[in-house]
């Protein structure tokens, strides 16, 4: 039945994993790449960071073993909709080379292509922008743990793809991903 | 951004909720209503007790805490998907219910249709069925906290749709999900 049903919907699963500092512009790519899906009449859904820890990881806080929690279930949550013919877009700090890599393994282990992006935005960029305040509060000493700051964030070694926002648009960033889902097979 | 998104979708997201004890059927139920409204060409999704708890749930056990919490992120992910225009059928034991008036408040508060589904099959029905064998397990003694057996099963009281498998047919059942569907507005 499984099958049939995805036969429906015309689409392929793969998950779009966007790693990079806060303010980097992750969410911002991932809304404007899912527009970009929907309006080729792919089904695509967003798993923000922010949003995972207003909601499915409400409980957990920012140790490095709830960050590694919080980047498993957004692994776990993007194949299971990728299982279903879904493309997701993942927007997460997902600071530690392991964590990315554990998820890379999550997905590879139910067969769904996994594509790291990395948004490679300078942190000088990052702290310029820092449309949630974060960067401020750090200065400020109101805030510890900043992933780029006080927290480590390891870059990807070998990315599949590397989104300068600051010296790209919003709408190459998305061509570019666009192109990328084109010559991997998934559009 | 977001509305233009879900404008280019034509779909109101909505969660079906379906309880009821193991071998109930409702995994059955949930994708055979996932594949009806597919061919419909709106945009579902199942989720599942046993697929949560091997994947993202595969840290927790069955102690009431852990099965609360289960049911907590099923209801979150449900929240989740049909912000972004799904239909979300959730096929969950989720016996008690506090637990399941919490997934109802949760959807309320984000503004999100939903519906609570009693697959309200006999025990002795699904006891015969035990399509995993669970039931057999414990009568051998070789499972404990199995729920309608050493384990309580609340049922709704006031549940949306009721679906006694044993005296209706798949297609039945899909029929009235699909008839409450249309009743509610969201097809």
């Amino acid at each position: 039945m499984q099958t049939s049903q995805l036969a429906a919907i015309p689409n392929k699963g793969a998950a779009v994993w966007l790693t990079g500092l806060p303010a980097a512009g992750k969410t911002t790519v991932a809304l404007a790449v899912q527009e970009a899906l929907h309006n080729s009449g792919r089904l695509a859904c967003v798993i923000d960071g922010d949003e995972l820890r207003r909601g499915l990881c409400s409980d957990l806080g920012f140790t490095e073993k709830d960050r590694t929690e919080n980047v498993r279930r957004a692994a776990e949550m993007a194949v299971y909709l990728s299982k279903q013919g879904i493309i997701t877009i993942i927007a997460l700090i997902s600071p530690m080379r392991l964590q990315r890599s554990s998820a890379r393994s999550l997905h590879g282990e139910a067969g769904i292509p996994f594509m790291e992006v990395w948004v490679s935005t300078p942190i000088e960029v990052c702290r310029q922008r820092d449309p949630k305040g974060l960067y401020n509060r750090y200065n400020q000493g109101n805030l510890h743990g900043l992933t780029g700051m006080d927290d480590p964030y390891e870059p990807p070694d070998c990315p599949d793809l590397v989104l300068p926002t600051d010296t790209m648009t919003i709408s190459e960033a998305v061509d570019a991903v666009m192109a990328m889902l084109h010559k991997s097979g998934i559009l």
